[in-house]
């Protein structure tokens, strides 16, 4: 039987098999699927009732909430596609992904009301929806709030086989590090088959309670790819979803002792300071069973520093907004046999293996692999139901980046004979010296090592000699000194003479981006103006 | 990206995570998973070497075996349908089969030689593949063995992108209790998304040990739609599949203890015959996690008897050849809360709960849900992406079988506000006496718990006031005896008084199919000769 692919089957699904049960929690609300149903169902026919037709874009502009939720399935609903926009990208940024993409309606938590007044004056024609009425009333607001237009909206009941599986149902703007912003485009078929995979990839691999048992603290904003692809995998299975807003770690472990949360995903610095929180030791995580570590490289200290601290399974993830985003995650393989803990937190402090349904890849420029040595650098390229379905209104960078149905990620990875892969760069940060990759992150991890030193970044500039040769930037700690000397020093010590920085410069600070994120092409670029930086592996730039 | 859905990517995948890793045990022989897809795509060239090519049959007959399992991929990769045969069948059965899908090339185990001597005779044209050379050279078998197609096979590396996903993969013929048997069609994505949504609702519901560390017997013969569908779930968890050929106790035992087998499914005669065999105690069950019953109904009795003697979880499962097959099975869903042990076996016992990417409902004549109390009964219907993609050449049933993306199961079930189900009777064996349905099941169950009887059908007959009453067909056990008061009166003492018999007769044996199973209809039909028997529920007869 041929029916539509697609996540609004999700939520139909769970209103009809867990309808009285709390699907999300959001500070002190409470919402059985049934009304949740009932909600996304009502979004869809509101948007309807202001004009938004099929293919229309509708924005959202609101850290987590419930709103945010319902309107992944209420926008889809409405054959719209959700733009779910990034709330710490600039302004600039917003006014030019709203004007990129074509935005109709936009849906806003009055808290950005500043940046939402620069934008409709840049982008007007715009409805500017309100999550709920501002303080003093605007005439470019639209006269209704959110749940105003709920309450008012006749929502007709749901037939999910009316839906075309290959329309597109959710739109992220992904800044990349160079050029514009690209609005990377999934399907219902894209978001169904990622959350049915994810979910045998992530999830199942020996939890102690079952699917719809598990508790999903979404502390991940959910506008980076639906909180890292975990929104549908926990609807799919009647799981509950509880909201943080923003992550505060004393905030984070109350909820999670107060809705006995059994996972949520983190970056780096959020388990950092989950661990480090001085209230740690007053609240009852015992409910925990799995942490996903993403968004940056992890390492085997903080796996298992996080682990003992917060008693659960810590293990990295990775993906891209490309891929829906998660396509790996660093659960123990079978074939591993029986492994040492050392080995156990070496393991999943990697970057993983690929789940069914996905084919990863690490290439070099012309497409074969590398060997799995563990040392050959080369780029994951990825096939696979999860890979997005292009980038919105930009058929040449898509054309660029998926080739022969190959995801070409940009990302410089090696991998071992299990099919283990580790990130160690990407690709354009890569120093091609004396025709050896070097890696920036790996001298960038000695360098911050160095008592010090307070920040990095280590680019690559030219060298007559060898083509390219590292240089380091590095900011100091608050009254701490360092030579240039010292810190080449230092990283002799750790590293081979051909990855020592050719020279160090000391700054106030570093360029950074909206989600302050280092810049290292706003430090590379001087060095290559009239000249052509060569970039590892497939010539992506 | 939109890449087709086939079960031939479980392999590959397999091949390329879990390479060297042991993927199927058959007696003394184990094949690592690299193995089992080359030998599949041996198969395939050989197959199209023979002049198979896009869309014609490829039959098997043989009981479980690894060459029976590498032709669930094998014939696929080679565009061809996989119609695998039930051995158990009547030879005029067979031929009809093999008529009607028009195979083209037929594997066989010798050990059907008489049998296929017949069909080779009424179906001449047909190539056949012995799986090892006969003990005496046959002019009409194929010169070449299996294996030593496949040894001389030039297999080429497989490229899934080209499959088409909703060409036909696999082909099964049911017999149904009324008419010609017919072809239910699974195509690539069907078996894809199957596989798929089973995964998620059958396996993972707090299992001990992740999915790759899956151990699965396969006690059921595949050739019943897959062995009840779970081979391709383990393919595509890098899990292992171990054959059992026939199915007798003391060596299944044997195996779960060699193999350290996890979970394997059962008809409730298996599972009586596992519990009640003497040697149980000789063996180390302690790898066992879950069994799951179908085929027939279960009771608590059975699920805790199992539980209780082979020290794992048990629980019922359901589905039809027509839903791939498994569509629903009966874990504890997070809604009932906190049960007691007699109500967890209850629920265990029962037909279960759908799992996601289902919907079922039962319904009643008009197609309207009937209350969920538990009393009143309807039709089971599915809707779903595991439902088949009709009957072969049979336009006209596939119609009335599928009506507006409801598969009309012919089921007859009650349900309850969770969503849990419970077959009362199949469609046409449900009397309706005075207004009232009365499942012939629930009669028979009072019946055969009386000491004098062996066995029991119960049917409906004309009745003037009425319009149908029951009537018993009781065979007794050696030496026993009974008269039909008594056994009237034994139905009085447990049923309502219109569920009595009107009449008993007693026989010395009752009609039975090829597969064993009563035939009702041969009891039934004489008493209705020229008459119209109502039949519940939608009109399918």
């Amino acid at each position: 039987m041929h029916l539509p692919l697609t996540p609004i089957r999700f939520l139909l699904w769970a209103a009809d098999e867990y309808g009285d049960k709390v699907g999300i929690v959001d500070g002190d609300k409470r919402f059985a699927y049934r009304q949740f149903l009932d909600r996304a169902a009502r979004l869809s026919a509101a948007v309807q009732s202001l004009g938004v037709e099929a293919g229309d874009r509708v924005a959202t502009l609101s850290f987590n909430c419930h709103p945010l939720l319902e309107a992944y399935y209420g926008i889809p609903m409405a054959r719209a596609i959700l733009l779910s926009l990034n709330v710490r990208l600039a302004a600039e940024e917003q006014a030019y992904i709203l004007e990129h993409s074509g935005a109709k309606v936009a849906i806003f938590d009055p808290e950005f009301l500043p940046l939402v007044d620069e934008l409709r004056k840049s982008r007007p024609g715009i409805r500017w929806i309100p999550l709920y009425a501002p303080p003093n009333p605007l005439s470019w607001v639209h006269s209704q709030t959110y749940e105003e237009l709920l309450a008012a909206a006749s929502p007709e009941s749901i037939d999910f086989t009316i839906y075309d599986e290959n329309a597109i149902a959710e739109l992220f703007y992904t800044s990349g590090s160079t050029g514009r912003p690209k609005g990377v485009m999934l399907s219902h078929r894209t978001l169904f088959l990622h959350a049915l995979t994810a979910l045998i990839g992530i999830y199942r691999r020996g939890e102690k309670r079952p699917a719809d048992q598990q508790v999903e603290l979404h502390t991940i904003p959910l506008f980076h790819a639906n909180g890292w692809g975990k929104a549908h995998t926990v609807t799919l299975t009647g799981g509950r979803h509880v909201m943080v807003k923003r992550f505060e770690p004393a905030h984070v472990l109350a909820l999670i002792e107060r809705e006995k949360v059994t996972g949520l995903c983190a970056v780096p610095t959020m388990a950092t300071a989950l661990v480090n929180c001085p209230e740690l030791d007053r609240y009852d995580l015992s409910s925990l069973e799995e942490i996903m570590i993403g968004g940056a490289a992890s390492s085997p200290s903080l796996i298992a520093e996080t682990e003992a601290k917060l008693q659960c399974k810590v293990l990295a993830g990775y993906g891209l907004t490309e891929t829906s985003p998660v396509a790996m995650i660093a659960h123990l393989k079978d074939t591993l046999g029986a492994v040492s803990e050392e080995e156990r937190i070496r393991r999943q402090a990697m970057t993983g293996f690929s789940f069914p349904g996905v084919e990863t890849r690490v290439a070099d420029a012309a497409g074969t692999d590398v060997p799995k040595d563990m040392r050959t650098m080369g780029e994951i390229l990825f096939r696979g139901d999860l890979v997005m379905d292009g980038y919105w209104n930009e058929p040449e960078a898509t054309a660029e980046t998926v080739r022969d149905n190959w995801l070409h990620t940009g990302d410089i990875a090696v991998w071992d004979e299990h099919n283990y892969f580790l990130i160690v760069d990407r690709q354009k940060d890569v120093i091609i010296s004396g025709g050896e990759n070097i890696s920036s992150l790996e001298i960038e991890k000695v360098i911050v090592a160095h008592p010090a030193v307070y920040e990095t970044a280590v680019v690559a500039v030219p060298d007559e000699k060898w083509g390219e040769a590292p240089k380091a930037y590095v900011v100091l700690k608050p009254g701490a000194s360092a030579t240039e000397d010292e810190i080449r020093d230092h990283v002799r010590k750790h590293l081979a003479g051909f990855k020592v920085p050719r020279t160090v410069a000391f700054e106030a600070e570093l360029p950074k981006g909206a989600t302050g994120k280092i810049l290292k092409r706003a430090l590379r670029d001087p060095h290559w103006e009239g000249m052509e930086k060569h970039v590892h592996g497939s010539g992506r730039s």
